[in-house]
């Protein structure tokens, strides 16, 4: 039972604890002292390199799924295989698994998805352009099947996923309109993803900047964040138009009911809500896989990453995140 | 310019004005004597004998529809042809038409539809059973395609439309929860609708007794009201399910936001959510015409009315109406 230099008996671990109305905070975040078992057979034990932060995570932190409990968390993770109890993921590979916001974890090798490392961008990339948010974008966007000439409205448009379903809208002939928070972001999305034009949901009336901007009425929206962009839009929406709901990050940190003003319009103008989970749609994914690397390779495919050192800072950046601070993917980067 | 007994050259009718937050009331509505023109070519004079009381004539009294000005309230009528202009609406005829909430009116020929009277039920059910209410539950019930042995529930379950939507679901073999207010109107989904069950959405737990009582998911929701039963609702919804979006008449008197604490099962459980207008189908109707006919002739589809005599009464029983007093269609009879 002794421990090896490569293999402590204990790592920190992020746990969180979230009870009452407020909102997430990084405070309600603490490290735990975890025994780190040896590696059984069929197990693998892995360095983590890079924890990615999806608003997803907070699924179990807030409404229902709250029980004043804590839980450890544990999210996408990329790291180092040191040991293997399993031959289809040796030492050395790297692989991405879901796993605790810890510096090392014991995982099942059969859950590890062995990444081809490709030179040609970071290995990253699976989490993002790559992996769930890419195909996030693809899958969305195939189930709206938006038109050449029509309008499509996106939010969190400098978001992983939003950035990517701007541009396969783009490639696909449409105006697109995205949405995003500050100035900063709205350039971003217009000069680095292509957006046609994006709004500033910061400033006020944003309804009628929409119902401007998209004279026609907007025919599909990707829905990332909820209420600030789903209820403006509303007021835009043509008739018999179509939301594909991807996302509601606007509401991940509280578990407050979500209110629409304009809710009777979905009713009036028939506009279909299709929510959909990218994991639900694996018939999807080749052309997604294809679409994406080809345009990534032929440096028609943009993305960004917002990279913070160090595990202590997970918390307070997955917080930052919520808020919807930085852009592109947020990933915590371990030494 | 005399006029003829049968032709006054004024009538009073309902105006309606509403402004500010408050529900709409039976006070914002007010008697306007208006003249009465003759008919022009191409026009016809009715004699209204029934008025139909529809939650959606509410729509331009609230929300974005209101200025604050008062206008003339038109809805469905039924009546009698006393003079024409138009040869294919003769002298004589039944027609139903969308007029004004007043004793006569003029209206173009070809905006009445001429009823052929059957003696064998009264011509009202043109308002409702083997009309608009009927068509909606067919096309609603068409759209979200319940299977056999699927749970289904339908609120406002003793309602015009609810009450067939529901009969037709029992027709394809699903199992058939309504949602009513109070013990009354549950009893009568149960013994003269066939539901399976109905819960009173005025006591408590609705959300959990939603879950006892479809512990395999509701399949699909036929949605009536809004909020108050889509909410509750949210929590008992299966996988991949679908709402049919028919009406949100506990909306309907207010332009109060709409709030839901379970929006985020929309996503998490991908439920869809499909709005419609029985209008938009007119490819439905030969279908659900036959059915809907052949069921009421072989007394397999049961109906109610709740009727309201003379004008005067029309705006308070609108209110009644929107508050869930009475069930089935609400009418007005003029003598």
């Amino acid at each position: 039972m002794n421990s090896s230099p490569s293999h402590p008996v204990s790592v920190p671990a992020w746990h969180a604890r979230h009870t009452g109305p407020a909102a997430l905070a990084a405070s309600d975040f603490h490290l735990v002292e975890t025994p780190l078992a040896r590696p059984a057979d069929g197990e693998v034990l892995i360095l983590t390199r890079w924890i990615s932060l999806d608003p997803y995570l907070s699924f179990p932190m807030i409404g229902s799924g709250s029980d004043g409990g804590s839980w450890a968390v544990a999210g996408r993770t990329i790291g180092e295989v040191m040991e293997s109890r399993d031959a289809a993921v040796p030492v050395g590979a790297t692989v991405l698994v879901t796993a605790g916001w810890q510096p090392w974890n014991v995982v099942p090798a059969d859950q590890c998805q062995v990444l081809a490392v490709d030179p040609r961008w970071p290995v990253t990339v699976a989490f993002g352009v790559l992996g769930a948010s890419g195909l996030t974008a693809w899958v969305g966007m195939t189930l709206g099947d938006p038109q050449p000439g029509e309008t499509v409205m996106v939010s969190a448009a400098t978001g992983p996923v939003g950035s990517v379903a701007g541009q396969i809208a783009k490639s696909r002939g449409c105006r697109v309109i995205g949405i995003a928070g500050g100035p900063e972001k709205c350039a971003l999305a217009v000069a680095r993803y292509g957006f046609d034009l994006c709004l500033d949901h910061r400033q006020p009336d944003l309804a009628s900047r929409l119902s401007t901007a998209a004279p026609e009425g907007i025919g599909m929206l990707f829905e990332n964040v909820g209420a600030p962009s789903l209820d403006p839009a509303l007021t835009a929406m043509a008739l018999d138009s179509r939301v594909i709901l991807c996302g509601l990050a606007g509401h991940y940190s509280n578990s407050d009911p979500i209110a629409l003003a304009n809710f009777r319009l979905i009713l009036k103008k028939h506009v279909t809500i299709r929510p959909f989970a990218w994991m639900d749609h694996a018939e999807l994914y080749p052309a997604g896989r294809a679409w994406l690397t080809e345009s990534l390779a032929a440096g028609r495919l943009a993305y960004e990453e917002t990279i913070t050192e160090g595990l202590a800072a997970a918390p307070e950046s997955y917080i930052r995140m919520l808020a919807g601070k930085g852009s592109g993917k947020h990933l915590i980067h371990l030494p």
